[in-house]
């Protein structure tokens, strides 16, 4: 027996397990399977090694079922170290776990260090193509494992994972029998949710907290503006934000902002009862956290800014280990910012708004044309942003099945979810006290009760998936032959 | 009021259609809406112009249903002509007719006249895209047309054209409120049919007519192979057969041998009850017809071969107009043997085989290397066989609703065909005296009673379909707010 590398990784994650005791430590085999890189056509016949990570512990072969995580915009170990759930109830349903990389992230690049350079190789990175991967994986997988054959599929996934666990079961459904669908914001398309309500949600997380929180950060977007008009406020904001890179022209101005925003909506992302690692290591309820430090918006404009600063550095530096601040990085490295970005510019168009009014941000308008510019100048492509909703039904998904939609209400993509049930087995959860898809996290002792009554109504629905697919048909339905 | 070649176009129509007078006088406007070449990447950003036609003499503005033919491999306005059912109840449906032509056939080339050049054009020739074409073209023409946004639409097809329309129900029923999918062999692909079985049905057909008419062709292979194996035989052909190319090698020996199985493949396929020019002018019940050449099968070889002479001519030179006979050409230059031939060396292979004795062609196994090899060489491309299974469905489609399948037991098609209701919304309708998708063609005198059965069992299920779109949902369904 010799060893391979992924034995070695294998190895490494369990020492890594016993030195962050926080971290679940879970354990697969690591695989590559060979993909078309175009599905759809034949003017590009290059294949690609799509990589997946399999668990069998647990499976019941010669018909357990097969859980699969329809991986999104990160590297896939990160979605199934944070997929707690699909662990816990492994054992309960006999299910083998598969998790799924998307194509063009983590170690599934289709072009290897060139995928990202031009359009004509990052193209294909689509869900359409993301979904036709995970078909032909399931196809493998069943005709390679015996006793797989018959298995059940459920697809798991949240957020944009979510996304794609209910397109599959739309688009595949004699490939998935059933779909978890948790936070997975598909109706967040042009036509189909006021722009504006994201940025309500983010807002409303904050001010219940305190209203003096939301109201400070709403204040702060001016008191940068006038601070940072010259260079004595640059080189003010440089020490007293203790940030890695001097800030120079407006660009540097407007990526701040676009930082700030980014790190208040991740806050109400994220916003989980007990300490996580998710976007990045945070505190219980790390709104609270922040809003700690936000305690006063009638402050001048420099206190002001030294009040957001102690609150942003929950986000930035809750471990005390950042030497200074990088707003050039968003989040956990393991998500793919460049790869979402291109596919927020292709198909994955979501508008978001906001009058600055009912929100405690600057008032931005959507302004499609815009948009479609910067996408074409950054990554020469023109956006489709009508593309997602013709090709998997917008709202009008009823002739579709067996899909749970989980959404928690502190999460501001909830906006963009299914809330409300469409059919019997078209099913939605409201999750009162949920962030960004805290049923799909493994149990904790600090779950408030309703994430725990979510993930009982999620089991049953598997269940009852799982036996519809085992019981007989009753009735020979009637063919016509006439004559 | 100027004139528009389209105007012009159907003038000469109009006078055609006082030439022929068992050809139906359709009359429609023709439009071109610019489309993707490629729907699920963006490596191609390149557009084309889809050409269509549109009727809207009987149209019930403001949710009267649009009927929709899928249109498949050739020239649209061909489709049009023989799909006198759609002609037919218009006006009791109040509906609007669209025929969408079918990318890479007709006058919608992608890449003009280098479409057909190289893999590189030709690549995005497959039945996905072809789908997402229909996708974009019913969302124009329902927010282009005051009150048609409401319309539920009815895809049509016939042969490939079924299966498109069958598959668009399957994968766009949030466009497709139900299909007719007459003679659609969605069947007919690796692992789902036999590979004889087609063959077969060809063979049954002939000797209904006469034993000894199946027992004649089943004989003249090898007569063919022994008189053609020196010039002396090839001469003997041409002048006998009047060919308008003397025959050389051993590849046009071959080729003429494949020519003769299509005709009578063709023959059985389009065995109508009336005389009709849909592959060739043929007269009522052209199987008949040959047959009537074809009474001794225990003939010498030349005059064996003499008889099958005359029996073909009924399909090639019924309007003995025919200065030659021209084994090039299979069947009406309307029907784009070219695109077919690259869509069967992609995802549409479907594996014919026969062993010479269950049927009355030379013995010939399925071989998917030799197949590939052939593609690989004549395209540029590598066959994939499994791809339409895996994402149309294959056997599994039990999940969609609101398809009615038909077959005509005449049909060698029907052996792929869905021939067994699948559920109380998928049904199959036998017509045992249907060849292929009779039941589209107009009404005419001499219909069998069966297929007029048929187009009434079509005609309440569209019914039913287009009355469930307008039903109010009574009950709304439960949503879970936990906690």
């Amino acid at each position: 027996m010799s060893w391979s590398p992924s034995m070695h990784r294998m190895l490494l994650f369990a020492f890594i397990c016993l030195l962050f005791h926080h971290t679940q430590c879970y354990s697969w085999k690591t695989a590559f399977l060979k993909q078309q890189v175009d599905h759809f056509s034949f003017a590009n016949q290059d294949t690609y090694a799509q990589r997946y990570l399999v668990n069998s512990t647990y499976w019941k072969r010669g018909g357990g079922p097969i859980f699969f995580y329809t991986g999104n915009e990160g590297d896939i170990e990160w979605f199934a170290q944070n997929t707690g759930f699909m662990w816990d109830i492994a054992e309960e349903f006999g299910a083998m776990l598969i998790f799924a990389e998307h194509r063009y992230y983590g170690q599934s690049l289709p072009y290897g260090n060139k995928s990202y350079s031009d359009a004509k190789y990052l193209g294909y990175l689509t869900s359409e193509q993301a979904l036709a991967d995970f078909a032909e994986l399931l196809a493998y997988v069943k005709s390679t494992n015996s006793g797989a054959a018959e298995s059940p599929v459920i697809a798991f996934g949240g957020s944009y994972g979510g996304m794609l666990a209910a397109w599959m079961r739309i688009k595949y459904p004699h490939i998935i029998t059933g779909a978890i669908a948790a936070s997975a914001p598909i109706l967040q398309f042009t036509g189909l949710t006021p722009c504006d309500a994201f940025n309500r949600v983010v807002t409303a997380d904050f001010s219940s907290a305190s209203a003096e929180c939301a109201e400070t950060i709403r204040k702060s977007w001016k008191a940068l503006s006038k601070i940072l008009v010259n260079d004595e406020g640059k080189e003010w904001i440089r020490t007293h934000w203790n940030l890695c890179v001097p800030l120079k022209g407006t660009e540097d101005v407007a990526n701040l902002k676009d930082w700030l925003t980014n790190v208040w909506t991740n806050l109400a992302m994220v916003n989980y009862p007990y300490p996580a690692n998710f976007l990045a290591p945070l505190p219980a309820y790390p709104v609270k956290a922040v809003c700690e430090h936000l305690t006063n918006s009638t402050l001048d404009d420099h206190s002001l800014l030294d009040e957001i600063f102690k609150g942003l550095s929950v986000y930035a530096n809750f471990t005390g280990q950042t030497q200074c601040l990088d707003v050039s990085q968003q989040a956990d490295q393991s998500l793919g910012d460049m790869g979402w970005d291109f596919q927020a510019c292709t198909e994955m168009v979501m508008p978001m708004c906001g009058d600055g009014i009912n929100d405690m941000f600057e008032a931005q308008p959507w302004n499609l044309e815009k948009y479609a510019e910067k996408c074409l100048k950054k990554w020469k492509v023109n956006p489709r942003p009508l593309m997602a909703p013709l090709i998997y039904g917008g709202r009008n998904i009823s002739s579709s099945s067996n899909i749970v939609f989980s959404n928690g209400l502190l999460d501001p993509w909830s906006t963009g979810g299914v809330t409300k049930s469409l059919s019997d087995s078209l099913i939605a959860i409201i999750i009162p006290e949920g962030a960004h898809h805290l049923d799909l996290r493994a149990a904790d002792p600090n779950d408030p009760p309703s994430v725990i009554k979510a993930r009982e109504i999620e089991k049953q629905f598997i269940s009852k998936w799982i036996s519809s697919t085992k019981r007989d048909r009753k009735e020979i339905p009637k063919s016509f032959i006439v004559g």
